[in-house]
């Protein structure tokens, strides 16, 4: 290492401009520390919420938590996740929460994902102090000890890790508490991130009709590129009703197997309960916010003897499953092709815009250019 | 059979007094069928909601839904759902709900509590036509081809049949569907009929702590006798939050591993989620009238990785598994106990009226006296 | 029905040859009953076992449990298992296996595959007396009412159902027995009909990598097209520790998370459980004989913690969803094309002959030419 | 501590008399490491197999894998695994198996129980280098850091967690492999230290019938005391056939929904899959040592569609499930009163050989008087 600074993009106050500053980098790594060069940062609508202060998070921040680099540094022994050995050049991703191992839910509950006392590298980690370069949008990433690094396969390309984003694990642990059975049929509500990542996902494992309801247009046709049967445009047809009706007509006259929640607004769960038939799966898997109360009935659930499903983060064993899919299955499911917009670390808030008005697909930050 | 006619009470109309009429018996039972001298018609809630005219069923009708009889005439070589030869002089009961057998729910899904076509003894069975005797409260009951008949074990009081009524194999579908591991701390929001089953059934699975949530007193003492650890009483305890302390404080800190839902009003589902600890898992049992929709939470289910089941009616194996259940620990589960009021056939409108006022403990029509 | 008798292929003792005799139809159907014309009788490898007498079956028989034909004929107001309303001229297929629907199995333990007094057409249905035609090698089949008939989609062709065989319904029923998750690795061992169709849905639910071992060639040809990612050919490595490297070889070192035994020779067993990592699973599918006990270490269940699962027989649900993953699937898992000799029923020695001395790839009947 | 050095009973050659000899205690503790002065020291079947030299386990060794003491000293803030802080004087126990936390399965297939490089107390930690006190077996223990440590409750005799020993969570893990439904027929093959635990758990979890297999006598009679409802003493019904018709008499006919192999000879699990009905669930829970292969037939799996399950080990999980177990149904499961034999650490020698002659119940040394 011969620099001794390098920048990254700050946030030191909610809804006002990211300035691009220095920080000098560490001088040395302690036992397990890992130091990356950043190649590509991606941008999750998450970061807009973050900037716009909709999640309590600490300041000054450096946000980014869908990154990809290349190793630096390592400090001794080091190994990925899985026991591969780490040295200088390898390309790198990791997982963004670090789970604090000692508390109820790490430990007797096995629940990680719900961890007490849960880190996340760009959301909840200020940069003012040493090692400062904890989060994706920056020259450099600094990994703690303990950090489940990935070093990504020669045909794995770092654009389909960052394309996939945390919607893909996010299915993928959503998956694994609520495993599909083959040849289930399954409604997929949402075409954002999460809905195609969920929609992939139950078009490898058998998934049959494959029907998503979403918006606009180009995801969409995007959903249909990945695998999805029938899709229904939310512009088109705005009748819930007539939504409804389509998905009845797909699935037998009686409603799907499966139906997963992947849209973020606490309506779609209304709407979707009815989209099951009776002894059918729901997955509540996009309500990250807290959007407050809506109208709900819980008669549905006795009556239709529903079965429903949270699902929270991920662990890294869903980062080991996810980038393993992508790499094994890259022609089926082209998440590499999403990345539609590159910024550069002084264009951060022109990335935030971007993103804010959906006028992307998929933004990275490219912090070494 | 030497009597020709026999009486009945039939609900001619919603809201009016119910009037004890003549119909004739069958003078010959066609392959299959098998008529019952009844001996406890059980009376269910449900009833009082069936008399108001808020279910939707056909009239005239004989009500009751939990009955044991004495087998009066069975025609050629009977036997019950368990393949015991069935003989003039058995004491019986059954199940009410009759599935076509023959839908996509009874054949493709395994689902008949769902059945597009169910029929239910004293539900929606009219009785202006023969065999007219279709429901328990009368002194004979007709039970068509095809009905699963229980043939009740000499050490099996009727009084415990009719004790736990309909209530406990609801109890026992929901934990098939939702099935209790072995030692979970259990909450039990409810301490009626449905209640007090799942409160047996946790008991005898190993439940620890076992709390149940409800009133008045003297259904929390039964609780108690029953198995419960805690119970906390809504009319002491009146603020949720302090529910949820008292709750927290049993649980280590986080919440129940499991909630069961017995109330029936859906705002106990909203105070339920929030008694769950993270990655829980809650089953709504009580939620069988449509009571619309009411404010809830999606975000819960999401953060709290919860899993929520419903469950609706029961099968014949649900009932064969409750009465070996009332046989064998009647000791310890001492449902014919619960049995407080005894009417004649002529005193159903009184009995309705008690059960409506909550003035009972189970309350049973005996049609022959 | 003009034709007042018609042909069939009867076996009147074992190991001689089978004749074709006449039998009259029926002048008229009961209620529930279907009169077909046999248009494709599949030969299966237990059809040989029946001829050598190896299974108890009573005789004369008309052998053949893999069926599709034309309604020639259907009483009253005829359905298909899924409520398709039947007339004459309708193309169909029908579950071969009979359950009694009364015995604790079919009731108790919801286990039909297991009643203990199933009836299978073309196995334990001697022809001696009408109905006579409860086989499929003959011109006609007649279906007893009860019968699990499917009405076949005109997009799914005949030579699909009887490719498949009772070969697919019977994995369909061990993967509803033991699920696979999504992106497991599966090795099959066996590339016979039933492997075959093992590894058809295994591909299908995303099975990765897939592995097939056995032989001979030609098989495992067709096994790749059917998506296997590695065949082992047992008649190349003919040491199994050898095979048991090329597993783990694929596999990360510690071998698959699911192997799926479609083999028939016992010993394949105790290779099996050495395929698997610690923690896997694995699925006895094919012992369907009685070859006698085998040396087995049952320290390897307990110190590996395997999960292992037998299934047998099949159940009409199973057939729905085989049906409709022929018909959605037929490119990707081309079914049809595996028959490769057709018999006239004066054949049917000849048949046997070639079946049992594996010359064929699926053998069928076409009784009417 | 004032005490400088210490004694223990130190294995140097197998099939040799164990002599105590003096190590010196540490005389500081780094940072997450515990001392803890041993109060009772239970001795276990397998110690008898490791002093004949049946397991490869280098030497010297301290044996004495379940043991309790008080804490002497702790480095720093420390605190036991569910978090609740150590001090000098508290009464522990802790989990004897330490997984690397690092490898395949460790990680990626979260079955800690089969870790490539685990560790367990008084199995593989030999004692020539400091901190020496690594088993149970000395007057003082030595815990590294990471130990998953449980300060027990005030009202947990110490008595009772060494009456249960490693046998308790040992059946913890596999009913969590395998969970028992509420109200299942269950057979426990053995009625040793292991299957006195399986059954004391499915009486718990309200199995019924629960039946035991196994003697002596005296061993059945406690078998009753915890809860079975029938043992079959194999020293009177030697025949196998005979022992399963009992089985088949109290389970309907068909046999048991459950059965357990708690016995440890392989010829169990022979006799064991013919007293299960179809459909019925195995498990292998006490094959710890390879006995190589016995003729099993593998035809059984298939037809009877058996669940088989295979469980090894614990995790810390199980111990705090198992320590709460004891604790709360202590009256219900005198654990406790199975200690029949107490030793001073000098006597180490006649006490193995009291327990390989199975004249003990349940043995302890106690190293400090």
């Amino acid at each position: 290492m011969t620099a001794t600074t390098a920048k990254a993009a700050v946030m030191t106050a909610f809804n006002q401009a990211i300035r691009v500053q220095e920080y000098p980098l560490p001088d040395r790594l302690a036992e397990g520390e890992v130091l990356v060069r950043v190649t590509l940062a991606g941008m999750c609508g998450t970061d807009v919420h973050l900037h716009k202060g909709q999640l309590a998070v600490p300041l000054p921040l450096i946000m980014g938590h869908e990154t990809v680099g290349v190793v630096e540094g390592v400090s001794g022994a080091a190994s990925d996740w899985l026991g591969t050995p780490l040295k200088k050049g390898d390309r790198v991703s990791w997982t963004v929460g670090r789970p604090c191992g000692e508390c109820r839910y790490c430990r007797l509950y096995r629940l990680p994902s719900r961890c007490s006392n849960r880190k996340a590298y760009g959301v909840n980690t200020p940069c003012d102090q040493a090692p400062h370069f904890l989060g994706g949008y920056g020259q450099y990433h600094h990994l703690r000890a303990g950090t489940a690094i990935f070093k990504l396969a020669d045909d794995l390309p770092s654009e389909a890790v960052i394309g996939a984003g945390c919607a893909l694990v996010t299915g993928v642990h959503g998956y694994e508490k609520m495993p599909l059975r083959w040849a289930e049929s399954v409604v997929i509500q949402g075409a954002g991130p999460v809905g195609l990542a969920a929609l992939a996902i139950a078009a490898d494992a058998g998934a049959r009709p494959l029907i998503v309801i979403g918006g606009p247009k180009d995801r969409l046709e995007r959903c249909k590129r990945f695998g999805a049967d029938v899709v229904i445009d939310i512009d088109e047809v705005k009748d819930p009703d007539k939504r409804r009706g389509i998905v009845l007509e797909h699935t037998g006259g009686l409603g799907a197997d499966v139906v997963v929640e992947c849209v973020g607004h606490p309506a779609a769960v209304a709407e979707g309960w009815l989209l099951n038939r009776d002894g059918g799966r729901y997955m509540v898997l996009g309500q990250y916010c807290d959007a407050g109360p809506i109208p709900l009935n819980p008669h549905y659930i006795t009556k239709k003897e529903l079965e429903i499903h949270g699902s929270y983060g991920s662990e890294p064993h869903h980062w080991a499953k996810a980038l393993e899919f992508l790499r094994a299955r890259r022609d089926r499911y082209p998440f590499h092709e999403l990345i539609t917009h590159r910024f550069a670390l002084e264009q951060v808030n022109e990335a935030l815009e971007a993103v804010a008005s959906w006028r992307t697909g998929k933004a990275v930050i490219c912090p070494n250019g």
